[in-house]
């Protein structure tokens, strides 16, 4: 069950060391500016090797788009994203084929499936989500055309949290931080985590603004549930907060509630949603990261035969996902949105008169 | 979007003050045992009406099966339940039918459609999930037959947390604390809260054992990503945990890796997933409810015609909706766990051999 | 698998013998009338009993709305419909419950789930098109709303055709005739076959006009596509023809085309649909039923223990279930535009600025 | 909306004359066989260029897998197949760039989406339906496992009809021709229908064999009405047959029931389903391709200012599109088949002990 989203729609393929990777985007409305260099200034924020907080893999990440488009403009027919996979080092994989490294998805797809492609963790590894940045691109740009921005930014690393959210100075910091001030400290965890051979968690903001009020799809596909899994399904996220979040459930209702004046909520405990549907004020989410579980100290686990195996991994890893991380959530969030605008499209007799004119 | 699920499907309707509520749960494999009790027990917990912990609204929430089932067994056709509303006091909302009570889906209802159903919240209201209680028994039915078992009880209330998870003594307690030691404080938190006409937030803990290892479907409709949806679309949640959820951000890889030994896992900070596909130990999951938003103190809000309206609520309501929470959010995992079990039936050529026996 | 359509969408249960029949019709746009009489009025026009050319079985099929519609208009919640079931004999089936009729679906729904609720034919029985046509009702009434129409009747009894298609006569007719010249000889052949115990075949014709350009979802959810599955899934149906249907493999391209002038089409061999996208044109649908698999001369058949029996069936059957079959391919026909409508809502930006307004 | 199935799924992309075309299949079990050769096998049945009876388009149509195969095994992991495209003569289309040739999906495609790409009919080319067969292949390989066989053929050319099913003889022959008999005249009528500019009609047979009783899943995903909405999807299909097809609305019941003795059913009216299960009979399937719209006689059309024009075609097309479209109706059938065996793996509780040995 490749796919993600019901009318704006992504399906994705390819594995970490395979020759491609690349997905289909449907359900894009016809008669939207695309081109490849917006999708490929998106891609190019989460590209590895580009410093050391990331992965030292060196791929270009270069997208071809194959169709749907003409012209400069969306056809209504499905846009395919190709990136060809370059710098697959599948021999520092060789050693490790068949143990299950500790916290990878290596065990389960193994258990699932009967096979697995063991190199760089195949469909299970991160460079997947370069795909749903690459469609998250698109569904940028058909936000952008209604005004509605998704930011986002590293909240904390390893505790170490942000006291201000800055998401202009995030797009300039080396590891995505919203705050200045405890950005320091935040990159010397880092460092100090990768230095040690070890890897480090971390939390993420996004905060998207100017959502037009009765997005999301009760009951069954609410827009905070579709943004939770949309969220947790993301490599190595462990918890999924909205608005007052885990807080909220320490809180008495007559602190937690939204009052209203004249010009709407008087708060936003609520981050944006009430009922599952959009109420048109700020949707505030955080993202809980793991540490990267691939580190270099030793450590113990199973093979495929049921032995015992202690060993050392090697390679090139992100010490701390929730970096890159920031711009895969943005993405997942922005395909949650569009898919939502085109979803409340049919929610109201009146709004099927505009469009039919009848 | 009323429908939940892939292959094991749940489809409710019914709003708090119509006539009747109820649900269709599609997928019930043919062959298994289904009797009303099991299914009414398993209503009867979620009950109102029952403690001083819970709303005053008498129903007796009567379930009946109007299909799928002959001579006791599902036959494989959609098993349809029906639940008829009796103690629908709607007088209580004729005094805010045109105001949009703070934290409640009010506004963006009538957003979103022009139209409101302000009887109880209408669609919005929490009556709706005795069906999801309903279809969840079928739901745990079938894991029974394979000795699957969902566990739920009160973690937290107001920030209470327990220090143990007795899940046995839940059962027989007013509020499903699953900490006897905790269970005064905790008790004494929401009476203080109801008494002060306030209400408070707390935390639901779920516990899934024996679980088959393989289960999810990657890379978008994960076993993690689907539970996240799950809950994060009951009423009122406001945040989902994994495993070390909010935690595993602040660790290290050592300290949040979970390595292995003969006999498999040497701890659980996953929670049971890994690359969105079950592992076979423990899945552990924590679920954040904010507190009730219907308060009895006086409180400011717009009405439909954008004027700011003082009020108080009248009514009966759930002065902490963790509590009842927690027996939805038992009922989601079910369905989420059923669903997952008939989706992995066919994921490798071996499965299907042994299916076909050819 | 039962749920039927995208956005408008239906769910189905009961069975012919059960409590009840009934549907949920998720997706219905706010803000629409809704009102039982005219589902009623629907319903009615299949109901069974009316005339000697449907069965005898007296059913009141009185329908109740238990959700989803408030001071009649519909308020964008799902639309539960009820039915229950009264004249149910099942001792007829008594006899029969453990042979497999000819060509109905005993044999299978044994075969596929291990179990089979044989009285009347349970899930398989066509009394369950009675929900279909509720919901059709509903999809109708959106219709309206654009001007679009939906009209059948008989085409052809025992392969005596109408010469003449007029859909204001077949309103008033019987059989639902549409040719009234032809239809004294396709009543004849109807009671003749009646009256020697057997049964026969029709062929029923479907007219949409004024249907809007631009309906039809491709490649795989195609307007014609979407058609024949609604078609041939309804029970008895063997063939489905769109436009010049079975005629256009006969022909050559020359003859076949549909040229324009100004006014549009000079022709209709499409049928209304180019490259599964409706045209404007008028929709011209036949669809092909079987004669009733019941019939009463003795036949020969297996029973669940593989023993050889004959048989002669008892009970009330249509002679001819194309006669009914027309209402109920008409409510298809209805539930397949109602979705296409609401899923072309988002196929340009262009649409979506005109809702959204920004 | 661009995928096919539920659980065996296919989702495509690519126009006419764009970069290349291709398609994602989904849901493939793991631990199959895959290689490339056997596909590409199975393209070049339908590749053009190869005989005088298709279009002279000269394509080599070279399939990469991209992704989901490790050492020669389906992983489990979605399947991505590319075709670059190469003999894109998109100037053969700039004269009749802005005109809507006649039963062609160019006024229906610039209508709904208010842009179209003209090269070639863009997406809505018959050249799509490359990735069909593509994806055909793979599930070939799995009902190949199974001992299910799908053969197809030319029934009929122009009305001129095979008497005889030979599906043997059909592989050999240059129209894929059911019958040697007849197959000199269907040619006949083919180039008859070339030489004068024109083209012509024609019906394919497709025949399943072996076919394990209990697919299909009722009520809206039965196996019937999953082949027709298949079929009726393919570039130019106008009608759908099942088993009697068109003449069951011409019998009596007494002569289209399907009796048994010990072996089974004596006949086969019902083409190898019942209820919308198969029955474990063949599967007897007339697919009804209207004529090539494209031909090379003068025609009067519209353009999109709303201007009559007249004109002539140029270029390279299939005079009969059924020849080629037997092969696209082979691979359509094959994959509606894998669907459902997967769909089926859960259908009853005996299947899924099986499978968990619990």
């Amino acid at each position: 069950m490749n796919s993600f989203g019901t009318k704006f729609r992504l399906t994705t393929f390819g594995e970490s060391h395979g020759d491609a990777i690349g997905c289909i985007v449907d359900g894009v409305p016809a008669g939207l500016e695309i081109d490849e260099s917006y999708i490929q200034n998106e891609i190019d924020k989460r590209k590895p090797g580009l410093t050391k907080f990331a992965t030292q893999r060196k791929e270009s990440d270069k997208v071809q788009i194959l169709s749907g488009v003409f012209n400069n403009l969306s056809t209504g027919a499905p846009i395919a994203l190709l990136i060809f996979n370059e710098n697959q080092k599948s021999n520092d994989y060789k050693e490790i084929k068949s143990l299950f490294r500790p916290s990878h998805a290596d065990f389960t797809y193994f258990k699932k499936y009967g096979i697995r492609d063991y190199r760089g963790g195949g469909r299970s590894s991160a460079r997947e989500t370069a795909s749903r940045v690459a469609a998250g691109a698109i569904a940028k740009k058909l936000l952008e055309k209604f005004d509605i921005q998704i930011r986002s930014g590293i909240f904390a690393i390893g505790g170490i949290e942000a006291e201000n959210l800055d998401f202009e100075y995030a797009i300039t910091s080396e590891i995505f931080a919203l705050d200045k001030l405890q950005e320091g400290m935040q990159k010397k965890a880092i460092l100090e985590a990768k230095e040690s051979g070890d890897s480090i968690g971390g939390c993420v903001f996004v905060k998207v603004t100017n959502t037009p009020v009765g997005l999301g799809e009760p009951l069954y596909n609410k827009f905070d549930a579709a943004l939770a899994a949309a969220l947790m399904g993301i490599n190595g996220v462990k918890a999924v907060e909205i608005g007052e979040g885990v807080n909220a459930s320490r809180l008495r209702g007559s602190q937690n509630n939204d009052q209203m004046d004249k010009n709407g909520f008087m708060s936003n405990h609520a981050g944006g949603i009430l009922g599952g549907i959009s109420s048109g004020t700020d949707i505030n989410l955080k993202v809980h990261f793991k540490p990267t579980p691939s580190i270099f100290l030793k450590q113990q686990t199973q093979n495929e035969q049921n032995e015992i195996v202690n060993f050392n991994l090697k390679g090139r890893h992100d010490p701390c996902i929730a970096v890159r991380g920031s711009i895969v959530a943005n993405a997942m969030v922005s395909l949650v949105i569009a898919d939502m605008l085109l979803l409340n499209a049919s929610s109201t007799l009146e709004n099927l008169r505009k469009i039919y004119n009848r």
